[in-house]
Formats: structure tokens, sequence, C-alpha cells
């Protein structure tokens, strides 16, 4: 007897269970049922799988490798420096060629600063009547003094060059005058820039190569065109014509990123170069291409920011016969290059694709929801379809009949058809 | 004829389905499976779409760029710099303001390094009997010698300074001596470091000037206030009370790291600053702001790891009149700042969306499926449940009627109802 | 009556509705269910589960700091140098010790470069007919001329070293010449390497220390071995039976990226070393280890590139005692060393866990959908079973019995049981 009871419940594990359907003879529910289908199915294809590729497993982790090789020369004559060549070694700081390099254009040279005492404010004349201008010393407030008193021996000169000495130096008959400083002296002027030193920079131009690789996918590859033709990877220069050439002019990537060459090869400023990889690694790898572009990183709050432009300071150490240090310092204002690799891969892979049909059937299910809304009590004859839908049962010993009362207790299940 | 199937099936195609539901009656399940769905409605509000923002479709990947810039002088008088003044140009390497900046702290100098010969051991002194000092060579172990056999000729010392030139240098009446080597002499002596040469540096300043852009959704923004108060950028000091100031004091970094940073600027160390962007992007863009945090990076295993702190050598190479090399060599101890860049924008997407109302629905499911189980086989009456929800039909020819016999059979449904 | 139908109303939302089933009789697509089902469970259980760990959430935007130091010297004796040793301070740029360094193997030194004027070609014997060679002009073909009016005066070099003087250098009684230019003279001579310099840096060490830290889980960790044994961490090489050696020597980082160092010595390279960092959070923090990888990031195309292999020009500057700078120019080639860390840490998290969940339920649907379709339409009796599921309800006053007719209307079903 429980050999034949375990016999049936093993039996009914292979019936088939399926929900029972009522088919609701109403064309405008009908109508609208599938058109709801329709638009999920649409959306579903559309957007999801065609536009969005939810088909595919992305990889948005790349590991970039980027080195920059810049080529030019430029020739200057100016009063300070004398007739001057400027080449790669001199201008690209650092020298390495990494993703992020600097290209000078512009300099502010203090040359033969040594560790001494000298005026705050940026003049390397002697004080004297002949001096009649006044030691601009409003622009740094706590260099300015009266008397001795002022300035405190072993003070650092807030936003300043060096350390109080105890000093006040006044032009005769001044009221106001500069504290002496010990730092390395002369300071630097405080020059307003014309024109760029390095304005031929202009035409140099740099090479990138970028090697990417994505390691979900193992996937890898470079920015140089896989050509044989050497010449043309010497020669060609990028444009919306050379979509895959590695070498950009300078000028133009400026000219891309929106903004003059001139005017920010005076002041400095940072250019983002933006190198996109979207691969479709469905496809073939030759399919997997860069894409370029170039925006300036320092500009939106140029106008109003403490440092607008880019630049910072460096010296050159020597040492003289006595074996005394010495310095050029220098103030470089150039324009900072910064690539930037970004990418997306996507592969087909189950998981999301899984997910996404998932879903949609999901919604498919909202969608049915949604039409029994309006068949069970937005229609004229919902009240018979409510009742058609739902068989009422009772635990009660009377059985109810199979087609379930129409009467008017239905109208609370207005509530609980959800 | 078959023109008449065609359309009773396309008219049927606009027929609407619908689920049967068999209303049962019972309270306690009917309460269980309100406080189910309330619960899941719940969670996907409350947490998915509220907390989680999972209406947003995110973008981890966003590009920044940041410049950094420091301020401030060091004056120190040592008996071998004598009095000296450092300056950005002395003590930021590398000088170029990016992302990851060093700040000079401590420094052992070995000035007038020439190629030479020398004993491997940091001792500049000749050898004598008034140098009792046994030479420190246990700790080059490699370095150790008896005799000239024991220097081979052109071995490198193992975690030394030059190659062995094949001569053993002993005290008189030394039996151990040391190797002589060929290399930038005199070699570094190992001092042991008391206090920091540039304990200023913890009133320096430096301002970080961070642009970002999440290329997902095309924003970009800084971390520089929008004002037009320049003066204010120019004073403000990054605090609690100025989250927004991008300028910050040394001293308070490392100390919001949990660091000291008179021990710090002894040895060295690397403390990383956090920019963290968390954009709602739905929000307005002013709503969009960084926020910093501070860690140090190094510590963990200070006390036993090889190379706690951070130091590194660099040399200032010379020419003396008869054109030969010389160097000084630097051994920097100092803080380096890792300026890392964290970000996440979500703005309102269909897609992910979709996914968690879908995912949320099939939860519903999954809960009216543990209400059947409950219904079915948990409470009293479950029998009866269980012939009214499954309507047995067989393919005999003998139709059954719609509601099904109650019989034991029914009992086998137990593990067939999933 | 009113607070009746509103009790009836308040009741009814705690009656239970639970879909109708019914159950078909028929074995094979109960099997079929079944095993569609035990395939979408194990799936489940087994792929997004298991191996996928889809019940967790993921984070794959780790910050990450590392600190290399380098170890090691090397003797050279060249005809050019003479004998040299070099250390640390002198083959390492930059000198800090961050996540990306250079080690210089190979040198060309062009010393006392001064500003002056000379011939474009790299020859520094002054033309005479003691020197017959022709200059290599040919690899500078801007810089070819036969008279004078070929060198306009200003004009940079494409790809030269300087600007032209005006002035065309030509052997006597030979045709063409080569311009005179103004720069940096003499210019670098294009010599062909034949074994690198600095063969010995095969034998030096990198200490690479790197700090991470998962910002979602809030988790940090080193790939320093958390051990006492001090000695160990100075004296163990990375390898695989030392996997977590911070430790490597360069000859092996290089031969596990499959090269050959010598060979790469000679021309430059950039070798990447990954870092991968994939946690499972749900476990000790002692099993999140670090797992390196190597490979070469230039090879590639290296044979056809135009700048196969790797370096960079720098140059030292110095100043003679009437203050005149001059400087050492550098052509280094070497090994740069990219540290990539990449990582991704997964936590369980129910967000995840629900969608996996919720689209696997949701799949079961799909899995009934396929199972209704051969029970409906594709075995024997499925007319029979199609009149089953579907109960047909009109709207018209005649109540339809439960149990549907089977008729020969039902056929058009087949398109709309979508």
């Amino acid at each position: 007897m429980g050999q034949v009871a375990w016999k049936g419940l093993f039996l009914s594990l292979f019936d088939y269970k399926t929900e029972k359907y009522v088919i609701a003879k109403n064309k405008k529910v009908g109508i609208l049922y599938r058109v709801v289908q329709l638009s999920i199915l649409a959306y579903l294809v559309g957007w999801v799988f065609v536009v969005k590729k939810g088909y595919q497993d992305t990889d948005t982790s790349l590991q970039s490798s980027v080195i920059t090789k810049l080529k030019g020369v430029a020739f200057t004559n100016t009063s300070e420096l004398g007739e001057r060549l400027w080449d790669v070694a001199d201008y690209v700081i650092p020298p390495q060629g990494e993703n992020v390099f600097f290209v000078m254009t512009n300099l502010i040279v203090t040359p033969n600063q040594r560790q001494a005492t000298c005026p705050e404010v940026g003049r390397t004349e002697p004080l004297g009547p002949q001096t009649p201008t006044k030691p601009g010393s409003a622009s740094i407030p706590n260099a300015v003094c009266q008397k001795d008193g002022d300035c405190p021996a072993g003070e650092a000169v807030v936003a300043g060059n060096g350390v109080k000495t105890g000093r006040c130096l006044k032009d005769r008959d001044s009221i106001r005058g500069t504290c002496e400083i010990l730092a390395w002296c002369p300071v630097e002027k405080r020059s307003k820039l014309k024109k760029p030193l390095l304005a031929a920079a202009e035409n140099f131009t740099v090479y990138i190569k970028n090697s990417i690789r994505f390691p979900k996918f193992k996937f890898s590859k470079t920015n140089v065109l896989a050509t044989n033709n050497e010449s043309y990877l010497k020669s060609c220069r990028y444009s919306t014509e050379h979509p895959y050439c590695p070498i950009f002019l300078l000028g133009n990537i400026v000219e891309w990123a929106g903004s003059d060459f001139q005017g920010m090869a005076l002041e400095g400023g940072v250019i983002g170069i933006q190198i996109e990889w979207n691969c479709d690694l469905d496809k073939a790898p030759s399919e997997c291409n860069p894409h370029y572009s170039f925006s300036r990183l320092d500009n939106k709050f140029a106008e109003k920011s403490i440092s607008s432009g880019y630049n910072f300071r460096f010296a050159k150490y020597y040492r003289d016969a006595e074996g005394v240090d010495y310095r050029t310092l220098m103030k470089a204002y150039g324009i900072r290059f910064d690539v930037m690799v970004n990418g997306k891969a996507g592969k087909f892979n189950i998981i999301p694709t899984i997910i996404n049909i998932g879903s949609g059937l999901a919604l498919m299910g909202a969608g049915a929801f949604f039409c029994d809304l309006v068949l069970l009590y937005l229609i004229k004859k919902s009240n018979f379809y409510r009742g058609k839908k739902y068989e009422e049962v009772k635990s009660s010993s009377r059985k109810s009949l199979s087609s379930p009362a129409l009467n008017g207790n239905q109208s609370p299940e207005q509530l609980g058809g959800l």
C-alpha cells in the first residue's frame, strides 16, 4: 500500500502542470495586450539588444600604457638669453615620454641666484633716489614694513620667497618699505608676459603610442596602424582624413580642444587627449579602433581662479670655482598634455543575455497585469470577466460550482486584484 | 472554408487570455501574502530605489586631471649645509605639479662624490690607529673580508655601493676588514636621523585643482569653488568649515590621515589624498561636490617592513674645471602625496529601472510561490485547496469534471508543486 | 449597507488568490519540463552562483599606491666614458620610485654641446679632403642641399636638430652638401648600437610595494607579506616558489614577459607588471593576495613601427668659468616598467542575489512557456489540452460551461498562445 503511494508520488512528479487561462473574447483588451507585448518586444530587441548591446558582457577596466615622443626645434633671440635654440631635451619635462608630458612655451629666467639677503620685492637694482618707482610691495602685503619691527627675524614671508632678517629696507624719505629677506637672491621679478617665447611650439609634433589590454577578455591592441608602409607612419599627421595616424601636431591638438595656441602658450594650460576604445569583440579585432578627442582641462574658471593657466618653477643648480652653489630659477609656462585612455569592450555572454531576457519576460508579466486591470475594472463587462477569472472557493462543506456566482460581493475584488 | 479559418485565426489573435485564479477565502494565507507583497514592495522602493538608486545608470570610469602647486619656504642652519633657505624649486620633486608629488623633509647629503676607490663602509676618515672604531662592515655582510681573496675584483657588493677592486682594507692588527670598492666615493654615511631638516614643511600649503569628467554622461566639473571672491580662494584653508576650499595645509593633511607630521617628516611616508565625487546627476550640477579623505598608505607594516618610510636617492651632477664629473648625492626623505580621484555618477536610465522592477516582479512571483506552498501543504484544509488549484485532466475519452475529485492521490502533488 | 460593502471590500483584500493550474497527465511533457527546470537550476546554481559568484556585489574601481625601489650597481669601461660605476642615482629615471620607472641600459652620450653652428649631419670632424666619406645627409632629406638657397635661413630642419643658417656646407668637388644649422653643437651622432652598456642591469632587483584599497568595501591590503621574518623579506626573490615576495630580479621579469633581456637592453622597451587582486571578501582577508603577471607592451609592431624600442633624450646642464652654458646630451635606451594594478573584490550583497534569482525565476517562466508550446501544439493530443488550458468565456448572456467545447475554432490559438 505504501509502495503504491510512493509510486504515485513519483509518477505525479512528471505530471505537467500548466496555468489555466480564461479566454476573454474582448477585442479591445486583446488588441491592447498585443500592442503592449509588441512595445516590450520592440524595446527589448531594439534598445536593450541592438543599441545597448545587452547581450554582451562588458569590461571597462582596461590596462593602458602610453609612450609619447616629441619632435621639433625652436629658435629664439631675446635680450636676456641671446640667440638660443631649443630642442626636445630643453623643452620637454619630464623627458621620459610618459602619458603626461609638458611642453615649455614660455619662461621667466632668474639667473645666478645665490643664498643671500635681498629685498622681498622683485627689484634687483640697488635702492636709491634714481629709482623713483615705489617698490611693488603691495603685491606681497606681508612684506610691507614701516620699521624694522615689522619684519620679525626668522619669520617666513607669507606667499613670499624667504624668511625675514629683521630689517626694513626703505627708500629715503619713503614711509613704507619692504622687509629684507634671506632667500635665493635676487628674487624672481614679477614680469608681465607679452608673447610666448616658444611660439614655434605650434609646429612641434608628438607621437603617441598607446597599448591597451582588456584583462577580462585577454584582448590587446595598439593605436599604431598595423601597416607595412613605414614612410606613411613617419610622415602622416592625425586628422579626420587620417584617423589612425598616431602623430599629432601640437597646434592642431590645441585648436581641436577649442583653444588658441598662442594665448595658451603665453599663460600655460592643460589639454586632455582622450583616447577612447569602444570595442565590440564579437566583431573582428581590426574593427576595434581608438577614437581621439581633445579638451581643455583648466579653462572653465580661468578668469577667476587663483592659478589660471599652468606653470611651475624649477631650478638648474651649478657650483662655482669656490664650491658655492648657485642656481638658475625658471618659471616655466607651457602646455601639459594628459593622455587619458578610456575604454569599454563588450563580448557576447550568456549571463547578461539571460538577465535581460528574464527582465523582459517579467515586463511581459507587468503588461499582462496592466491589461488585467483594464479587463477587470475599466471596461463595461468587467464584472462578468472578474467572475470568470476568479473562481471563488470556500472551505465550506458545500462545494461551490466551478462557475462562480456573479454577485455584488465581487466588487471588493477591486483592491485585491494585485 | 480556409478563408474562414484564417479569419478566425486572425481574430483569435486579439482575444485576451488571462490566467484563471482561484480565490481561497483563507484569511491566514491572504494576510501572509499581503505581508510578503508589502515587504517586497518596501524593499524595492526603499532599498533598491531610494538607497541604492536602482533607477540610475552609473558611470564609475571617470577621467580626472590634477594640478598641484605648493607654497612655502623653510630656513635651516646646520653644520653641514650652513644657513640655507629652501623654496619650492628645492623641495618639490618632481617640479611639474602632477597628481603625485613629493615634499622633501629630510636629507642626507654626500657632497663631492667622484668615481674613485674607497672602502665600502661609510667612513670617510683615513684608516689608522686613531680610529679605534671597528668599521661598521657588519651592516654589509658581503663587504666583510679577511684577505684580498675575499674581495674578488669586479664583483659587485650585494646591497652595496660599488664593485670590488680585489683589495681588502684592514686596520692594522685587525682581523676583519672591508673590501675596497670602485664607486662614487666617498660612499654615503649610514647616519641615524634625529630630527627632520625641514620641520617647517608642516606649514607649507598645497593647492589642488582637480578637473573631472564622466564620459558616459558628458559631465565635467572642477573642485575649485565657482566663486567670484578671488581673495577667498587665496586665503582659505580646507577644513570642515571650508569643505570646498582647494588649499590644504600639509600639517593638516598628515594629521587627518592619522599620523604625526614630525615623525613622518623624519622617516618619510606616503599619504593618499582621496577625492571622491559621488554625483547624482538627476540633481543640479552644483550638488555634485568632491569629498576629500586622507589616509596613510605605507604604515601598516611599517615596523617590520624592509623599507618603512619613504626615501629615494638622486644626484646633482657638476663638472669641475678639468672637465671631470662629480656629484652631490642626496638621500631624500619626505612625504609623497598621491592624489587619487575616484567617482561615481548616476543618472536616471530606463534600463536599470526596468531590470530592477522586473526582478522585483519576479520576486513577487517567488512570494506567491511561497504562499502557495503554505496554502497547499501546510494549513489544515490544504487538501481541499490543492484540489481546487490543480484541475486534473486526463486524455482519456471520459471527461473529468472541472471540480476534480478529492482523493488520496492528491498527496503525491506535494513534491510536484514546484 | 455601504458599511457592509466596505467591510466586504476590506475583508476580500485578505483573500488569497492563486493561479489555477491544469494537471496534464502527460509524462513526456512532464519529464521535459522537469529537465528544463533542472537545467535552469543547475545553470543558476553552478554557473551564476558558484562560478560567477552572482550573489556578490563587486567593486572594480580600486585605489592603488605603488612604491618601487631599485638596487644594484654596474661597472662599465668604455673608450668614451672610461671606467665608470653606475648606481641607482645614475640609472633610475625618475628617481622618485613611483609606479612607472625607467632603468637605463644603454646610452649615447654627446658631451660638451654648445649653442653654435655646425653641419646638420652627425659628423664632428672638420669638413676637409681627408674625410672622403659622403655626409650621411640622406638620412635627413630636408638637410640635403646643393646651394645656399636650399637652406633658407631661420627654417627648422624637419626631423633635424636645429634651424638653418642659410649656408650649404659642401665637400670640395662634391655636388651635394648639408645645410649648416644653429643648434646645440656638435649634433648627436647616429651610431648603431652593438651591445648594451649596462648589461649588468639583468641582476638589479626592484622592490615593489603596492597598497590597495577597495573603497566600496573599505578594504585595504598591501602586497608585502605580513611576516615577522625580516630577513626573509630582505633576501627573497619573487618566483613561483615565493609568490608573495615583493622583490623581483629585472632579468626574471623580462624573461617572464617573454623577451630577451640583452636584446631589450640594447634597444629599449616597455614591460608591464600587472598586479591583479581578485578578492573574495566573504573569505578571510589573508586569502586576498596579489597575482603578478608580466607582459611586453611595445613589441607587437616592433619591426615595422617608427619607434620600436624605447628611448628618450635628456641633458645635463653645466656652466663654464665664463658663465656660458653647455650640456651633455644623453639618448637613453632602457626598459620602462609600468606597474599596473587591477582588481576586483566581491562581497555578498542581497541585490545582485535577488536580481539573479529573479531572472532565474523568470527563466523558469520561459521554460514553462516553452513546454506549453509543446503541450498545446506539438503532441498528439494537444487539441484536448488546449481546450482544457484555455477556458473560453464570451460576454454573451448565455453562460458558457466551465469545460469549454472542443471545436475546430481552437486551432487559431496557435498564434495567440504567446
